[in-house]
C-alpha cells in the first residue's frame, strides 16, 4: 500500500495577515463569500477598504450546512453576473468556505443542477471552468481552508454530495487569529473540538501516513493544552493564535486521510438529535480511542505521542479533558438509548468515513 | 511580515515504495539520472525492470557537488537526444538530485551556457521549456527531493549559482527506506547530521513560520533519538525508516526557510578545509545554538521543544550528542585557528544564508 502526502495550498499565517490580502491578490478581481454577521462586526467594511474596486461582488446569504436548495440561486448569480472574477474569497467558518467551494466549478450552462448531476455520479470529472479560491477562516476548527472537498447536502432527497476534484484545492489560506477574537465561547469550543476530532481521526485512519501523523500528533497535543486555557480567556490573542495553528495542523493532517468513525457517527447525531457538528464529532472520541488501541503497534505508538501517559490510560485522560470543558461523553446524555447507540455505531462503521477507521472490518 | 508556507511536492513514503514508480509515471516516458555505483549495487537493473521501455535514457556520469564544467555535456546530451522524455527521474543523494534539477529547465538553444547566463543574473525568469522531476533519494539527509532549488558550482570563476524557479519544485518524491540499507556508516552519519542541521537552521531562521517549525521540531527530535541507534545497526529497516522520515521532515522545514549560519560557515570549511558537507554544516551547531538563544522568546520556546531540558543547557546537550557520534565540534579540531574561525564566522554572517540567522545584525 502506498502512503502519499500532498497539500498544495499556500498558507499565510499570523496576526494581521488579512492586511496582506491585496498583495496576495496581486491585481486580480475578487468575488467575496462572507457570513451574514460580518457586516455588523465591521469585518465586511474592513475587507471592502482593503480591496477597493478589486472587490466586484459580495454574497452574504450563506446558510449553515449548505443544501442544494440554498446554493442554487447563489451559484447562478455568480456564474451569470460575476464570472469575470479572477478569484473567489471565502471569509467565515466551514459553511462559508464550503459554499464558496461550490462556486469554484462552472458548468457549461452555468446551471447548479448540472453540477449536482455530475456530483451525484460520484466519479471525478474535468470541470468546464474553474475559479481559484482563497479561504480566510474566522473559526479555528473547520480545516476546510486546506482541504480540496466540500459537502453539499440534499436534505429533500436525503443525500449528501462531496465536491472533490484536483481543481478544488484552495489556492491559498490566510489564517489571521485576530479574526477569531470575536468568536463566542460556544462556537470556540465546538470548532476547537472539531479540530481535535480531525487530528485524532487522521491518526486512527487507514489512509494515515507519516506526514499526516506529524501534523495530527502536533495538533492534538496543542488542542489539549490550549483549548481549556482559551475557554477561560477568549480575548487572548496568543491563545487564539495557538488554537488557530492547532486547527490548521489538524486540517493539514486530515486533508490527506479524510475523517473516520467519530465523524461517521456524528452525521446521525446532527441530523436526528440536532447536536452541533463540533460536539457530535467529538463526544465519542474517548470511546473511539478505546476501540482504536491495540489494532497495530504502529498506530498505538503514534497515539501514545499525544497523551503523556501509557496508551491504556489515554481514553480516560481524553474523557477527563472533555468533561473539564463541560462536554458530556455518553450517548444517554443526548437521549440516545444503549440499543440505538449500538445500531448507530454499527451503521457508522459501514459508512464511507467509518470504513477509514483502523478498527473497521 | 508575512509568514508563508508552501510545498506542492507529492510525497510517497514507505518501505518498497519504489515498486509504485510505474504507477506514478502513469505511462509517461522517463530519463534517469542515477549515481555511478547503482549499477554494481543492482539498483539500476531493478529500475530498468520496473520501467521496461518507458525508460528511454540513462545518465550515470554524476559528480559530487556538480560544477558547470561537469554539467554542460550531460545537459546538452539530454536536451539534444532525450527531450521527448516526459519526466526526469533522479535516484541518488543530493548531488544526483541537483544534477537532475539542472536538466529540468530547457533554454531556447538547448545550450547550458545560456542557462548559466540566466542564473548569473540572479533574477527569476520564465523557462522556455520544463520537464517535471521525480526525485528518489538514496540517502537520508539532503532534503533536495522536497525543495525547489539546486546549487550549481562554478569553481573556475569561484562562483556558486542557485537554480530556483516556481517550475523547479519536484513533482513527486518517492522515499523508500529500503534504498538506504546499503549506505555505509560514514555517509549515513554525514547525511543524518545534514538533516539535523536543516531542521535547526529552519528554526533559528528569519523565514521561520509555524508549519516549518512543526516540521523542524519533529525532525530534530527524531534525528537526536534515531541516529545514534542507527549508527549501531545500519541494516535495521525500522531505524532506516525513522531516519528517512526525520530527513524528509527536515527537508519540508527548510524548503520554506532555506538554511542559515551553520550552512553559511560550512561552505568555507568544505572549499578550504575539505570537510564533507554533513560534518561541515553540523560541527558548529552547538555554537550556533548558543548564539541563537535569547534573541526572541518565541524562538527560544520552539527550540526548547526539541531538547528535554532547560534551553540554557541545550547547547551542551547538543555538544554531547555530536561527541557521542564521534564528531569533533571545535574549529581547532579541523586545523582552523581561533583568529581564522572568527573571521570565517563574521564572513558567514554576512553571506546570503548567514543573513537568515536570527542572530545576524
Amino acid at each position: 500500500m502506498s502512503h502519499q502526502y500532498y497539500n498544495p495550498v499556500k498558507i499565510y499565517f499570523g496576526v494581521g495577515e488579512l492586511q496582506n490580502l491585496k498583495a496576495i491578490l496581486n491585481g486580480r478581481k475578487a468575488y467575496l463569500v462572507i457570513f451574514p454577521e460580518a457586516r455588523n462586526l465591521g469585518l465586511l467594511e474592513k475587507i471592502q477598504k482593503i480591496l477597493g474596486d478589486q472587490l466586484i461582488g459580495i454574497e452574504e446569504n450563506v446558510f449553515p450546512n449548505p443544501d442544494v436548495s440554498n446554493l442554487t440561486e447563489g451559484y447562478q448569480k455568480f456564474w451569470a453576473n460575476y464570472s469575470d472574477s479572477d478569484v473567489i474569497l471565502a471569509v467565515g467558518g466551514g459553511s462559508v468556505i464550503d459554499t464558496a467551494k461550490s462556486l469554484m466549478v462552472g458548468t457549461k450552462n452555468k446551471c447548479f443542477d448540472d453540477l449536482v448531476d455530475l456530483l451525484s455520479k460520484g466519479s471525478s470529472f474535468k470541470p468546464h471552468e474553474v475559479r481559484p479560491l482563497i479561504a480566510i477562516p474566522t473559526t479555528a476548527g473547520t480545516g476546510s481552508e486546506v482541504t480540496p472537498w466540500a459537502t453539499i447536502w440534499d436534505k429533500e432527497n436525503s443525500k449528501k454530495y462531496s465536491l472533490h476534484l484536483p481543481e478544488t484545492w484552495p489556492e491559498a489560506a490566510i489564517i489571521d487569529p485576530q479574526l477569531m477574537l470575536s468568536l463566542p465561547g460556544g462556537v470556540t469550543l465546538q470548532s476547537g473540538l472539531d479540530a481535535l476530532s480531525h487530528a485524532l481521526e487522521a491518526i486512527w485512519n487507514r489512509n494515515a501516513n507519516p506526514i499526516s501523523d506529524t501534523f495530527g500528533v502536533s495538533a492534538a497535543r496543542d488542542v489539549i493544552e490550549v483549548l481549556p486555557k482559551l475557554m477561560l480567556d477568549l480575548s487572548d490573542v496568543q491563545l487564539r493564535t495557538d488554537m488557530a495553528l492547532a486547527a490548521l495542523k489538524a486540517g493539514m493532517a486530515f486533508s490527506n486521510t479524510k475523517t473516520a468513525l467519530a465523524h461517521s457517527i456524528s452525521y446521525d447525531m446532527t441530523l436526528n438529535y440536532g447536536l452541533p457538528h463540533g460536539i457530535a464529532c467529538s463526544f465519542t472520541l474517548p470511546m473511539v480511542l478505546s476501540k482504536a488501541i491495540g489494532h497495530s503497534p504502529d498506530r498505538d505508538l503514534v497515539l501514545s505521542q499525544i497523551f503523556d501517559c501509557s496508551i491504556q490510560k489515554a481514553p480516560e485522560k481524553l474523557l477527563n479533558f472533555l468533561h473539564g470543558l463541560g462536554v458530556k461523553t455518553e450517548f444517554h446524555d443526548y437521549g440516545v438509548s444503549a440499543l440505538e447507540a449500538n445500531l448507530m455505531i454499527n451503521k457508522a462503521l459501514e459508512g464511507v468515513r467509518g470504513k477509514n477507521f483502523i478498527g473497521a472490518i
